[in-house]
Order: C-alpha cells, then structure tokens, then sequence
C-alpha cells in the first residue's frame, strides 16, 4: 500500500485511455487510483483498485466488487465525493456535450471539490466546458480541460516555443498513433471517424462496431485525418499565441500495428525578431504510446491543479494552455473552425 | 505611441541581451520599454525609450537625456518605481550573487512593486535568488528567475515533455549560437568563459577584453561547452521531473559567424509504461538567435507573472519551471553539481 500521502483518483471511463491511465498510475508515486468507472457501474478501493484484475474485463459489472449502476458516476460521487481528490476524464464524447454535462453534475448534485482534467479533443467541447467557468467555481471545483495530448501536451510545448516568435504563421500538430486491436480503443477510433470526410457524430453514434470494423477494413485499418476540428486552436488563440485559424491538426492512425505509422511532432513557425521565418520543431519518440503521451501529462497538469486549488484558490475552467506563458495576440474575432454538430 | 495598457518596462542592462530585448519589445505589443540600464546611467522615458538612438551606443552616457550615476539601477528605481510595472534582467552576472543583490535592494530599499524576470544561468545565482523568496514576497514582488533560453525556455518545455515518461533518465541541453562580432555579447561570452576547464568566476572577471580575444583567438572563436553549471537542473529538480545529476547542458558558440555552428536541442530521455526508453526532442530553427530565444520567452513569462501577481497576488521568487505542470520526483538529495565559487 502507498503512503498516505497520495492523491486519490477517480478514472471516469474504463477503455484504452481509462486502463492506461490506470497502468500508469500503478507507476507514479503521488497518485493511487481508488475508482473506476464505465456505462455499467464502479470500482472503489480507499486502498487502490485492483489494477491486474480490472485490466483484462471488458466491463467493469463483471467485477466481484463493482457496483453495477446506470448512472455510475453520479452514484460514485454520491457516496465518495469527499474521498475523491482528483478525477481523470477518459469517457467517450458523444455527444459532444457528454463531458460538459458530467462536470455540470459533479459540480452542482454533489459535493466534490478536486481538481479534474479530461482528454477532450473537439474545439466544441472545449467551448463548452469553458461556458461552465462560474458553476464550477462557485463549487470549488477546478476543472482544466483538453489536459491529454492534443490538446494538451503538445499544444502546451507549443504555447511555450511560440514564444521565440514575434508572430507565429503557424502551429501545426502531426501526430501518429499505432494501436495492436481497435477494440482496445473503441471510444478514440469512434471520435477520429467524426473528422473524416463524410462523417458526423450522429453518423458515427449510430454505427454499430461492425459498421466501424467495415469502415477500416476499406481503409486497410489506417485513419488519415487532415484539418481536424481539435481544441488545440481555440486554446492557442485563447492564451493569445496566434488566431484559431494558424493552428492545424492532422495525423495518421494505424488501427492493425503497435507501431506508429508516422512520429508525433509539433512544428511551430513564426518571425524572427530578424524578421526571418523559422520553425521549431518537437519530436516524439516513436515508442511513447497514447497511454504514455495523454496519460503522464495527464497527471502532470492534475499535480499543477491540486498546487494551484490548495495554495490558491483557484477554482472554474482553465484550458492546459491557460497554465503556460500567454501570448500577445488579442484577436478572437477570427472565422470558427468547421464545428461538428452533436 | 502605443496604447495606455502597456506594461511599462525596465531592462536592466544594455549589453546584447538589452539591446535586443529593446528590439523585441518594439515589435511586441502589450510592451514598452520605458527604461535602459547599464553601468554609467540610465535613459528614462515614459512613452518609450528611442530605440533606433539607443541602439548604436557603446554606454548609455553618451546620449543626451541619460542620467549619469554609478549605482543607476537604485536611482531610476528611486525617482521611478512606481511608474515601472514589469523588469528585465540583462545584466551581466560576475560575481554569482550579484543580480540576487540588484534584487535584494529593488525590494527594500524601493517601492517597486511588479514583477521581475532575469536569464541567470549559473545553478548557485538561481539559488542565491530562491533564497529571497521572503524578502521578496514581504514586498509585493514577483521575481521569476531562470527565465532566458536555458534555463527558461528549454528546460520548460523539458518539464512538459518529461511528462510522458514514468521516469526522467536524462535531460539534455545542447545549444549552438551564432554571434558575427563577440564584441556585440561580451558579458554573455565572459559567463561563457566561466564554464570552460581551467577558468572561474574570478579568473574571468580579472581578464581584459583583450585577453578574451586572445583566448578566442586561440580557439578559432569557438567555445565549446560541457557539462555546464546551468541552473537548467536545480529548477527540474525543483519541480519533481528528475534529479540534477540527470540535467545535462552544454553547447558550441562561434563568437565570428552569425550563423550557428549546431542547432539547439532538447533532448528529454526517459522510460514509458511499457517499460521501453524513449526521447522526446526539441529542435530549434537555427533562424532564431539568442534574442528570439531569450527574450521572447522572457516577456512570455513576465506576462504569467503579471497575470499571476495581478489575480492572484502572488509574489515572492520561482522560476520558470516551477510555472510548469510538476513531476513527482521528490528527492533533493542529489549531489550537488560542480559550483563555481563567486
């Protein structure tokens, strides 16, 4: 059993990211994980789940233990609020106002009052859980949002070496992703359809994982997506690192091999003082996986929550970005990006 | 003249690194430098300082509105504290705990009340400025130490990138820079210098402009770094991404090409869940020189601090990194590294 000490985790969500995360945490002194939830009920353990045991289940009502509920996360936080330091969100987004919607609940039908941090990706939810900025302070929640990778950590290491920049041109995030199974990460493979051409959330909601399954066979198991509608953006523009419009996402996913079918990078491009165009460029390493790149700055940006709700105060919706060095770009009159409707 | 809500602006200091942060400042909005200092006087002017006049001079006390004095920093801040809002530090650092007395005497013996950043490098003046944290937060003042390009810039992004790894193995910093005329940098050549084998803080503070030609001479103008005593690795460790020990910087300097002899680099080492080993790396554009580096970070984190001295009243010293997402390594216990004595 670890020290006393630890921040008590509650893992909303129980697929690829929800185990990693778990996984990881087993590794990190600091945390312990003392929920689990998924859509058929929760795990608790004031001591630590049963990271070994919960790994292998494909839900979580299969658990000797687990309390079987159809409104999970209400349910935990009713009885647990006040064990519950810290909270992950690794749900699905579908709609996109899923996640919003769970953070307005925790805020105002129960009494946490921790630090949460999700995985969002979609600008939309971004938008969305920032319009919740008063509800979540009131109840001395902080909650930062798109605290994954993109957005998240690379966006964060953008925010950060634009600042060499007079005037960033352009921000723009590759990533790769190599998955053995689909099936590991149905709920991320779900998201990445919504930005392919000829898809929506509805659309994709509506597919069952056969009709997925189908979808990737066409595509040899890889998902190619260009000009996605990623938070990235919104959150830039917000710390007034460059318009929302500078900031492109894009990558390429192999649904079939571990091994990622392109490295991760970050290239930054902007004008010198010199008045000279440059770009710094940040590589990822090719056998850091979802798990290693969402989940550990995942814990990192909840570390900097938990210093800056207990040492000051502070409580409402940040994006990651927020916690950086801010830019001067004042504009936020710059077009949308293509929304996806929910 | 630019708008009202400006951040009024000191540099201290009118070597390179001043002079191009008042080249920066020109071209950034939200900025002004109001005031330029350097050993013979400083130059005041509340609309903003005449760059283009400034920017020739060998000494500030051959223009014609300077304000001769021997101990300028104390009498600008005398007559003018409170007509500054946020400072840069660029002054040269011989001996070690001489910009932690600059900042020692603007907080008690002025009414300065804004925020600070330097580009100290050497770990013993980092923590000769950690150790005023009272004397500083008693007065209202927000110091940022460890705010240039390393430490600051680089090893920021280092703490975010270490994020992804259950553990830091190495973190190294390597940096190439390119100056056509040494002349151009000499308190930053002279720091230099301090790191090479068979050179302190004393023997370069004794040695003439011309015995540094000479020693350049005698290299071809290139002075090749390693293991440098850079305060890159007390403030990761600081912050809980690794041990010290672990931080490496060095890096090549060509004192006669403007071009940059290498390109800068971060290369951050560290283990995955899987339990593979991994590096992250950060490339810089070899376009971008000591100015876009230094001193666009540094007005990145006077923005923070403003922002985080103005809402949250925070005050006191911190560097950069301690503005990042924390790691969870909590030994402080490493060796210390080589310290060069002042």
């Amino acid at each position: 059993m670890k020290a006393a000490t630890e921040l008590r985790l509650a893992i909303l969500g129980a697929g690829g990211l929800g185990k990693g995360m778990m996984q990881r945490v087993e590794q990190t002194p600091g945390f312990k994980t003392v929920a689990l939830v998924d859509s058929t009920g929760y795990v608790w353990d004031e001591d630590g789940v049963d990271c070994a045991a919960l790994l292998p289940l494909k839900s979580l009502n299969s658990y000797p233990n687990a309390i079987g509920s159809h409104q999970a996360i209400l349910d935990l936080f009713t009885v647990h609020a006040d064990d519950i330091d810290v909270v992950f969100v690794a749900l699905p987004n579908l709609p996109v106002d899923f996640i919003p919607s769970i953070a307005e609940q925790l805020a105002e039908k129960t009494t946490f009052k921790g630090v949460i941090v999700d995985a969002l990706k979609r600008s939309r939810a971004v938008e969305l859980m920032l319009a919740l900025h008063d509800v979540l302070a009131q109840n001395h929640i902080l909650y930062i949002t798109g605290a994954g990778a993109t957005p998240g950590f690379l966006s964060t290491v953008a925010a950060v070496a634009a600042q060499s920049f007079v005037s960033v041109d352009h921000i723009d995030i590759r990533f790769g992703v190599g998955i053995a199974n689909w099936e590991a990460y149905r709920a991320t493979i779900r998201e990445d359809f919504i930005h392919l051409p000829g898809f929506d959330a509805d659309r994709v909601a509506a597919m069952s994982d056969a009709d997925i399954e189908a979808e990737l066979n066409q595509r040899n198991g890889l998902i190619e997506l260009v000009n996605m509608e990623h938070a990235d953006d919104i959150m830039l523009e917000r710390a007034g690192i460059c318009r929302r419009d500078q900031v492109t996402v894009g990558g390429l996913v192999d649904t079939r091999n571990a091994a990622k079918p392109i490295q991760t990078t970050v290239t930054i491009t902007g004008k010198t003082v010199a008045g000279q165009t440059a770009s710094h460029v940040l590589t990822l390493d090719n056998a850091t996986t979802m798990v290693d790149n969402v989940c550990g700055p995942a814990l990192g940006f909840l570390r900097q929550g938990v210093e800056l709700h207990h040492t000051q105060a502070l409580s409402g919706v940040l994006t990651s970005v927020d916690l950086m060095p801010k830019g001067h770009v004042t504009t936020s009159t710059a077009p949308n990006r293509q929304t996806v409707s929910a």
